[in-house]
């Protein structure tokens, strides 16, 4: 049976960065890029809270890393490496690690960065991982706190895929591999990252729902904000969508952000240029507070519950 | 009942540096020192695997901030920030977290750093910290792989007081308040990070054990080293120290560390200058490999394992 130094030396050593000295050091050494912000994220994922037990490890090491890159695409914050913590109820077969290894390997070709260093560990009952993130990002990366009165509120992708995956998993709907994907495989914007940068007034991206993340914007900014219905992106896969379910459910790592008017006009034109994913505008900033959704015949819509809390 | 968001606003958020905005933002936004060299490390801590259930608190926030920053103590790194991954079983009551975060504070102004951001989950049955931190360092920091035939080796403090506080926790020896708290509050050397970033070749924290901890050197070096047993400085505390135990078992958190001999003169004065924790020669580095260890009649000790390997 291999042991945990095997593990990292056999499987993880080869997906290290030079930063990550061949893993054999108790730190990683990393020189950012000149007059660049170094962005930080950490998001842990436990089995059964956060992805379903026995989730295939390829996926798992996808969703692990993927997780952490979209708050990172967020803050217009480009990849650079990743530090992994893996708690593991008992040593895993060969065929685990392999796959794993191979998850994270595929994942971090996409997301362009590379392993700097981590811990594995040893738990009672949970698999668990917790993954640190380090991205650049230019000096005035959008905070949640920049969005003004006036601002127009977008959003990436679609809404409601990963929230309709977990209900085929559970057989809740129809089965629907596609949308099964979508939850098992979230796509962090990568090709957003640069408009996020230059042109977003304040972001986030949307791992507790819509509702609660324009939510935390609007907070950090003092404002409100104000979301049409009906021009609220929903995945074409879903065949009976409920608005409620879909906006106050997280997982789905797209990205909402804000947009001063005045660089609309430019922001648009920039999409068009480089990036593939469509964004849509679904509302906009005023002056008051808290988040408001208008339906379609000028009816307010609330909400019973705002977004994903643990307890 | 307080929701993950109330934690954080309450209790954590008073412990954020500016580069944790607030804990209001979905990652950390940190400027490195220029030509500095950022050095990172991550060490999980898993109850009843590197805890005892049922510890205090505070000894627990303690003991998850001191074991990570030990690891930038080894590389010469001064402490910047750090993440915290806090994965709880259930809503811990009040007093729970009041004491953790006041554990947190208390550690972070004696370490000199503040918190950057993480993420608090549900976890199913393990009361799990993921701990980031954040260092910075002159470029040439040294790594584990630096020491050369030739180099003494040097040990920080004492050996042994968090396997004989264990013991004593467990009933195996006579009560001692004082080991059981060098098992709870392990001290990370903050005075010798200078000394090891001006002077060491090689330089590695003890968190598995002496015996493994300079392995990880020397292999890393492709050297080997020689210790003289009745040099390797044992906590004055233990009544009847076994040495075999006290080599091959970890927690201690102290320097191992290597010094090219024509430095050493000018390392040892640096010392008397301007460090109060002491330091012992307790060997050098040859043309060889493994770890050898010279007993007080010239025998060559060997031991079962030379290290914790969570498997």
């Amino acid at each position: 049976m291999p042991s945990e130094f095997d593990i990292i030396e056999t499987y993880f050593a080869p997906l290290a960065g030079k930063e990550g000295v061949g893993l054999k050091d108790d730190a990683a050494h990393y020189c950012p890029s000149p007059s660049k912000k170094v962005v930080l994220s950490k998001d842990m994922l436990v089995e059964s809270i956060h992805f379903l037990p026995d989730t295939n490890a390829e996926d798992l090491a996808w969703k692990a890393l993927a997780v952490n890159i979209s708050d990172l695409v967020a803050k217009g914050a480009k990849p650079k490496g990743y530090l992994l913590g893996l708690g593991l109820p008992a040593m895993p077969t060969i065929d685990w690690l392999k796959s794993f290894a191979h998850g994270l390997d595929c994942a971090q070709t996409v997301f362009k960065c590379q392993l700097f260093g981590g811990d594995t560990v040893r738990t009672n009952k949970d698999l668990t991982f917790s993954v640190t993130v380090i991205g650049e990002a230019d000096v005035d990366a959008p905070l949640r706190s920049g969005a003004k009165a006036g601002d127009h509120i977008y959003v990436s992708g679609s809404l409601g895929g990963a929230c309709y995956g977990l209900k085929s998993f559970r057989k809740e709907i129809a089965k629907n591999a596609d949308l099964e994907q979508t939850y098992l495989r979230p796509q962090p914007r990568m090709d957003l990252i640069s408009l996020i940068s230059n042109y977003a007034s304040a972001s986030a991206d949307i791992s507790d729902g819509l509702v609660a993340d324009i939510g935390h914007i609007v907070d950090a900014s003092s404002v409100g904000a104000h979301l049409k219905a009906e021009d609220i992106p929903v995945n074409e896969l879903i065949n009976t969508p409920n608005l409620e379910e879909i906006l106050t459910w997280g997982d789905d790592y797209e990205i909402v952000f804000t947009v001063d008017p005045s660089k609309e006009e430019e922001m648009l034109s920039y999409h068009d240029r480089h990036c593939s994913t469509p964004i849509h505008k679904i509302g906009l900033v005023k002056n008051d507070q808290g988040v408001t959704i208008v339906g379609k015949d000028e009816t307010i819509l609330s909400y019973s519950k705002s977004g994903f809390n643990h307890f």
